[in-house]
């Protein structure tokens, strides 16, 4: 039998799906199962998704052009426009199968074998795996939860750049933090990479869910680096349509985008049908957007009074996206993820999170904490919650004096 | 402004798509462009891939398993027993983004960077592209139309291969050439493979697209070499939906799946919508294929006829697949295909077709050669015909005397 290749077994198991079997196992012994582990909305994807499809009466489900269907690129181009992200035509945008594809392209476009990206942990785990692709070496740089995952100083990105920094890569607001970026953190980037003539890549896909009050500012935006803005988009979360599987890849470089291309071509289309789709939720009005928005903050909310009543949890400040990363007292969030599937349940119920430690890349950090995705309705959160406080007092490797001593009695 | 990667800049541009802009201004100037040069079917996506999708009356578009909607994977899986291929279970197989993405998470999987693949050339261009991702060496195994291109001896693959040869690519029917592989082709690859412990990867797309009562072999069947074999799958143009992009990658070897499978969840899901569209073509009756065979032996008839009767051009045998790689009476079939589209019309309208030399790695090959694909009806093959008839009387660069001879008159 012939091996396997060096760089496929280094490649990481997704810290997100890699309980799956813990929780099918829990399902079939009839334990229902609240799945905080996943970033797949339950919100409804808008009904004119499947109207445009339906209306479009299609003889034949043809490619669409390699860079996505025109019609559908003025539609993201225009909603850029509504935005306030201003100047951006055809030339610069290349439609992916979701933001994934477009990191690959970057990526492949950008770095050779041996080059390094920057990017601030904890991130989203998937990026290691489009490194890996990549032969890139990613250069973790902590953020902290007792510091609400705030970006660090100018002077510690500059402590790790080398030879081979080739790129800074940030998602605002953050998958797993949902810490949003302000305007004074992106002018530091902006400072850095300009200083050093790197990319700045930044995942945007969560660009609306900014919450009290707070303005998203895009990397498309900064002056004086329009050519180093590489921008990853997507439709799955602003529009909960997850399996459309449709993205952009956006940057003001258009030799950029040539090379970029070139990959985009090779894998003939992005997918048509959802294309056609999400030309229409493009177009929808900024009231749709509205509605989600307070949907995630009531939610969120919510999961901030829940958890703030059970001890020794830690629980930062969180201004976007739809996740949160929290301190949970157990001695391995590993062990107290699967030991939640495999051994406990609370009125019929149990919770699936992701253990934090695949999203940082330095190794021990993070070993005490969860990712939590706020994406089931108000009146599950609160039974997920309640779950978790009862898992807690059960779970042998409790490490709070009072959850051990109430376990005691 | 920062650079791009040296192997972005690597990546060729398709043959294939290459020439887009010139047949983009040839219409604008009102010429009709036979589009003899892309692998897009005409025929019509059957009507259960629209009514399958309208009945799931999904309110929210989610992700599909990373493998794969499960009913969809077993109607796959159905759909292969019914081919004869026997044994296959769901651990063989992963859903992928279109036959490409099959491609790549196989080349990731079993090589590394410096690795060498052999393959039959002329072969898909799109290959070269999936190596250079890769960082892997092809290395070419010519066949010549002048034996219609024919398998070379074992001892010529012998030749080729080193210690860093871990695999034999081959796509089968042919894109390009239309050849279709018998029982003997693929066990001459199955002794070179077990001998020298090599992979064996089959492009299998065009299965059923064998002509003339000849039968398709699959390489799943092939014995002694259950855990080498690769193939990669797609409704593209089985079930003419190109733009579903929804592929299958399928292996006996589980531990080669289990590796894919991380490149699979890296990329968290194929596009859901195709795949319930898909799910119901895989139950079509075996009429449905019948129906397109038969229109694809008659166009390629059609053009066996109108071809044979210009002179100068050779046309081999052709017994799968829908396309034909054929020679041309021109000096530089690079330079006619773009003097087709900038310089000429017949009757209105103008060929488009792929020059052969993109699909050839050795350097000076199939110059004088171009890949037609039968996508359009016969009526409509037969005015391309016309056009390509009269397109080589008129070209300043033809080779033949006869023709050179009229041109002068």
């Amino acid at each position: 039998m012939p091996g396997l290749s060096q760089r496929g077994q280094q490649m990481p198991e997704s810290p997100i799906r890699k309980l799956v079997p813990y929780a099918e196992a829990a399902k079939k012994k009839g334990v229902h199962v609240y799945h905080l582990n996943i970033g797949q909305p339950d919100i409804e994807t808008p009904p004119v998704f499947f109207e445009a499809i339906a209306k479009a009466n299609l003889k034949v489900v043809e490619y669409s052009h390699s860079a996505g269907l025109e019609s559908f690129r003025q539609a993201v181009l225009d909603y850029y426009e509504r935005k306030g992200i201003h100047g951006l035509g055809q030339q610069h945008i290349i439609t992916t199968t979701g933001a994934s594809e477009a990191l690959r392209f970057a990526f492949m476009s950008c770095f050779d074998p041996g080059d390094e990206v920057i990017i601030p942990e904890p991130f989203y785990a998937n990026y290691n795996g489009f490194a890996l692709e990549a032969g890139v070496k990613v250069v973790p740089i902590t953020t902290r939860i007792e510091e609400n995952f705030d970006l660090p100083e100018i002077e510690e990105f500059q402590a790790l750049i080398t030879p081979r920094t080739r790129a800074i890569l940030i998602c605002n607001p953050s998958n797993p933090t949902g810490k949003l970026y302000d305007l004074d953190d992106l002018e530091k980037l902006r400072d850095v990479v300009k200083k050093h003539n790197l990319y700045l890549f930044a995942d945007e896909v969560y660009r609306e869910f900014a919450y009290d009050g707070r303005i998203h500012h895009s990397t498309l935006n900064l002056e004086g680096i329009e050519e180093n803005v590489v921008v990853f988009d997507s439709i799955s979360k602003r529009f909960s349509a997850c399996g459309a599987r449709v993205g952009s890849l956006i940057s003001r470089n258009s030799k950029f985008i040539s090379v970029a291309m070139k990959y985009a071509q090779a894998r003939l289309s992005p997918p048509t049908l959802g294309q056609i789709g999400a030309e229409a939720m493009y177009k929808l009005p900024d009231s749709y957007y509205q509605i989600a928005i307070n949907e995630y903050v009531s939610r969120r909310d919510c999961l901030f009074r829940a958890l703030g009543e059970i001890p020794g949890v830690m629980v930062p400040h969180v201004s976007g996206a739809f996740y949160m990363v929290v301190r949970l007292p157990v001695d391995d969030a590993d062990k107290f993820c699967q030991w939640m599937l495999e051994s406990f349940s609370f009125e019929g119920g149990t919770c699936m999170m992701a253990p934090a430690a695949g999203f940082y890349a330095t190794p021990g950090l993070g070993r005490d904490e969860v990712r939590i995705a706020y994406v089931l309705k108000e009146s599950e959160l609160e039974k997920a919650m309640k779950c978790l406080a009862a898992g807690l007092l059960a779970y042998p490797g409790t490490t709070v004096p009072e959850l051990s001593g109430k376990k005691a009695n």
